[in-house]
């Protein structure tokens, strides 16, 4: 019979254990660590951790394996994803957001959402480039790609990226299945589970998602309306030693805000002697009257690798996104690429390249331009009454990042918005910290029916 | 100054760092063990560890961080995919034998490549889809893709399923990027690093480069012309507790053997009282005269999850793929799905159903069959002279594995091929053990130009 002092010890490893399952953090089928790691870990006895495990198996919760350790019980552990860290309501979670923005449901408005109408897109260029593809060859119609993706699209965008002064050979560019496939792949390339990820408060929402799918750690930048707080970020490089830094310049979502040079250059400077790679996602580029700066032309590509794709001005249903990077790393990407999704597809590439070298892309980028320049001012003219207010004036762009009247909850408007058929964005959904209850993400070409601001007043009258 | 004795618990500790950092089971930016578990684990004081890491630091090996322990040094550590586990030459390189029939060559032919030729693909069906798709609504042409992708071809896919006896849902279907995608989806659904997977022996080789991005234990089971031998994968649970089975049904790769129903019987008898999940990867259902049996089907999807795509006999060039699972699944499938790439495209599945659907796609299969049929006899009748037999004769598909004379190495063959512009497929690219040094893989359909033949007379003359 162990005496008491030791039975307090025996359930302090075990609730420890209890702990770590309830928090997920020991899921199902995860091996615990040995008896003798475990004490150390502890500061306690082998004998006690032995003694814990034991009443443990009996409970039910762990289950021995001959040879292999004690095993979290229970079924397969699959990789859940709802539930984030902090914890969310379902209004703010990322991935609940991201479904009711995916799902079509007929009469449902979308102010929320992070892209264009349909009939804002490319349509006549992906009509032309399905016409161009139905006469192609039969390899461009049946067979797989080359590892990085058809050269001459590599090339148009080369000549592109010039443009923005990054200097990156054909080479160094690889096609992927879309934007996200590409932070996704060089997520999986630079990351192990536990390390740290810098995202930028708020940040795009599904990279809160995807980076846990990467079980990595999250630290939030708080962003100002020239680019992320540098000082901030220095002290987080300092404090967590992040392998990866992920953001958009460009325009920045989900607050349409752009990066100033002087803040790229202290941001690069202050990064200077550590190992982090900082993956740039540029998906509005097209949006811009005028270039900010790139972290990747004042980096020179090299220790900033670039994301983008042509899903927010050509086509979402045209699946295509690169990478653009150092030589070196372009070679691992493609390996891991040819692992996990074989050689990609050729045909998606070659509708794109139709449609971005028809005559008529560069005018409709423009009109757009011109649209949304339109579209953002009277959404700011119709917020204004409502109290809503921007925190920023955008540039360029489709995003507003709006601030509530002071008291008032997004994420309560959201839900009683949704009740009425209208998909808002409420701020903490972007946010890591969840520090964004009191602001709204619009999308300026989503709100162009009076609906929404009916059903917006209506709801912030409560 | 330490004891001699001390010296040598020093060395001892240093060596073991540095035999990990070596086998990249360190890689730079690891965070090393603690001091305190350090020294548990290689039962040395902690004095002792303190030097060693002491010493590893003086020599730029390792470095400290305030507050965070010592890390491997060196720049951001890319998951490395070449180099795999038990090492193997390049020419068995299962990333570098993709690579190769990836890569578009003029002139070069292919008899170890795994999918058809060109012009043995449904090539006017994509025609017909692009044509039908540049007609088709502008949502259809921009738009994301819902969750769970387009349903009416889930519906169609739902009952070709029931041809197979696997009851599923349109519900339980998801579509993906490709049959890779859906695989590797799956595996980051289930799996954990460290984990042990168990695959054929031989399995298609980008299985084993899969794995190792999902860094994982890999354990081969041996392939008998019925399937998996039962015995060993028995033993196999019992041993190593794997957590998932991958294993092509129908058409096995790269034997083109056909599991038996007694088989498929004994083998999901063998797996019922674990937690083990099986992936079963159907890629080449179409080619099948009469349909094998599915493990899906004998499971009633319970611990099964079935793949599929259609990039053997549509077009690998119009990426879709789809996932077969319990509906509890399919939920955080789809969850993981949106935070890794988003909505997925909706215009692949657009063309493929219109290729599916038009009459033309049955007979385009029997046609393929047929002709199959007579390559594979061909193919056969052309090996025998030099001596090479296949394992099995195969009932359906383009797959012959076939075995060398005695004592030719199939590398050795590969390489002098490879120099004369034929890219074949040796047997311990196929093969986690390295046990079928002795095989090569053989596509009937990429082996119709009788230089294939005389090149390889050449190459097994020395």
């Amino acid at each position: 019979m162990p005496r008491p002092q030791r039975i307090t010890r025996i359930e302090t490893v075990m609730e420890a254990v209890r702990a770590r399952i309830t928090a997920r953090s020991y899921v199902p089928g995860t091996r615990l660590p040995s008896v003798r790691a475990q004490a150390a870990t502890l500061q306690v006895s082998v004998s006690t951790v032995v003694e814990a495990y034991a009443r443990l198996t009996a409970e039910g919760l762990i289950s021995p394996r001959p040879g292999a350790g004690f095993h979290v019980s229970g079924p397969v552990a699959p990789l859940a994803l709802a539930g984030m860290d902090p914890p969310r309501d379902r209004q703010v979670d990322p991935l609940w957001l991201a479904r009711q923005s995916l799902e079509h449901e007929p009469g449902m408005l979308k102010p929320g959402c992070g892209w264009l109408p349909e009939d804002w897109m490319y349509v006549e260029g992906i009509r032309r480039g399905l016409r161009s593809a139905a006469r192609a060859d039969a390899a461009a119609l049946a067979d797989y790609a080359t590892p990085l993706g058809l050269p001459a699209l590599r090339q148009l965008l080369a000549r592109r990226l010039a443009g923005y002064a990054i200097d990156a050979a054909p080479e160094q560019i690889m096609l992927t299945e879309s934007g996200s496939h590409a932070v996704d792949l060089i997520c999986r390339f630079l990351l192990s589970p536990g390390d740290t990820v810098l995202v930028d408060d708020p940040c795009y929402f599904n990279f809160l998602a995807l980076l846990k799918a990467h079980r990595v750690n999250v630290v939030g930048i708080p962003y100002t309306p020239t680019g992320p707080d540098v000082e901030a970020f220095s002290a987080a490089l300092q404090a967590h030693s992040p392998r990866v830094y992920i953001t958009n310049s460009g325009i920045h979502n989900p607050t349409g805000a752009t990066l100033s040079p002087v803040t790229a250059h202290r941001l690069l400077s202050a990064a200077d002697s550590s190992d982090l790679v900082i993956i740039e996602d540029d998906l509005f580029a097209d949006f811009e009257h005028a270039p900010a700066p790139r972290l990747a032309a004042f980096d020179g590509l090299s220790r900033v690798i670039q994301v983008g794709s042509f899903s927010k001005t050509l086509s979402a249903s045209v699946r295509c996104g690169f990478i653009v990077a150092r030589g070196d790393w372009i070679e691992g990407l493609a390996d891991l690429k040819i692992a996990t999704s074989f050689g990609g597809g050729r045909l998606a590439a070659d509708i794109l390249l139709t449609a971005l070298t028809a005559s008529g892309y560069r005018r409709h980028v423009e009109a757009v331009r011109t649209r949304l320049a339109s579209a953002r001012d009277t959404t700011l003219a119709r917020l204004a009454p409502l109290g809503i207010r921007p925190w920023v004036v955008p540039q360029a762009g489709m995003l507003l990042w709006c601030q509530l009247p002071d008291g008032v909850d997004a994420a309560n408007i959201a839900r009683r918005c949704l009740a009425e058929g209208i998909v808002l964005a409420p701020g903490n959904a972007f946010s890591p910290s969840l520090a964004a209850a009191g602001f709204l993400r619009f999308n300026a070409a989503q709100a162009q029916d009076r609906r929404v601001f009916e059903v917006l007043a209506r709801a912030m009258r409560g």
